[in-house]
């Protein structure tokens, strides 16, 4: 029997899908780094680690982030979704 | 000027947003605290803080609750951002 367990994606895919879609609406957003930082108070650092993948954000951290770029938070989540979807679908091609 | 800053949920209201929409997919699924707590491999304190609105979980483990309720993530998000628009308009009709 398989257990679902294993149907759930690994923590790390996760991450670096927030990281990358986290990019992808900002710039899709016309933000840079710097102004997105600045606008909500945290370190441009931060930001760039979230964004490499290296820092799992608070929920409620990521769901700002959405607002400040004019975004409803499920739509970003649902391309996070997406994304680990693709990722998993290349890699059972390979 | 109004800011854009303003437009934005106060931290608290979004906090207790994800407690409620945790709580109600979790019995929606029909799973206990214990339960979900187990599969998971966390507290079953942990969750109830965050159902509670105390505890501000990180984003990939909010995504593995969902998971594990065999809800997608980005579903459970739109009910958090529901939750609290119903929230907002409630405050302004009293």
């Amino acid at each position: 029997m398989q257990r679902r367990k294993s149907q759930i994606q690994p923590a790390n895919l996760k991450k670096k899908a927030i990281g990358f879609v986290v990019s992808e609406f900002r710039r899709e957003a016309g933000f840079s780094q710097e102004r997105l930082s600045a606008d909500r108070g945290f370190e441009r650092t931060y930001l760039s680690r979230v964004e490499r993948g290296i820092l799992n954000p608070t929920a409620i951290r990521l769901w700002t982030i959405a607002n400040a770029l004019n975004a409803p938070f499920h739509a970003m989540v649902n391309r996070m979704e997406s994304w680990v979807a693709e990722q998993e679908k290349a890699r059972h091609q390979r």
